[in-house]
């Protein structure tokens, strides 16, 4: 997992890119996240973790949605945590899983169309 | 391209990912619209595109950002144009490129976190 959250880079709280073009270093950062959620599975996870109850799953709430082997069901998590759009903490048992909610806005205010900003 | 908007299989407009699970049907369609935008390449010609003066962006507006061949940066607008995120019109000797604002929208809104709206 990354030591600091993706989009470190972007400006104080990402201009969206149709309000100015994105430099190099912020198109790199944001690429990689898109690359994370540029799977059908990975989406449906971010989705199933973050509008679970109380905002965290583990991995016994996420498999009976997929009709996927355990083995491919974690190495999918894996890409998102090592991504920065979640992170799972080990609780006994299981590990839960939370998104984190300001990368999800800051990907939210970047692609706002025609330079409005997603609120506070 | 497309012969409709990409997302039409999204609800009217876009629950967001952290309200309820996304259906298959809806991380299929946008997982490829993350698929498009996962490269730093088109991320910043989709960038430059949107915050063109007028919204709008020719080839020859374009290529002077990156170090890299006609070739190359007309298959990246192809893959954009593809997606659905970017539409392009011949007018004379140019092909003029355009986001779908609406496309950006329901994107940021699906992202937006905790279940919060994007205002119209």
């Amino acid at each position: 997992m990354p030591k600091q959250l993706p989009l470190a880079a972007m400006d104080a709280c990402c201009s969206p890119l149709a309000q100015q073009p994105l430099t190099e270093e912020q198109a790199v950062e944001l690429s990689r996240l898109f690359k994370a959620m540029a799977d059908p599975v990975r989406l449906r996870l971010l989705s199933l973790i973050a509008s679970h109850v109380g905002g965290e799953a583990c991995v016994c709430d996420l498999t009976d949605a997929f009709d996927l082997t355990a083995p491919t069901i974690s190495h999918h998590l894996k890409v998102l945590r090592e991504s920065g759009l979640i992170t799972g903490e080990r609780r006994g048992t299981w590990v839960y899983y939370r998104v984190h909610p300001e990368v999800l806005a800051r990907l939210s205010a970047v692609l706002v169309p025609g330079g409005r900003r997603v609120p506070a």
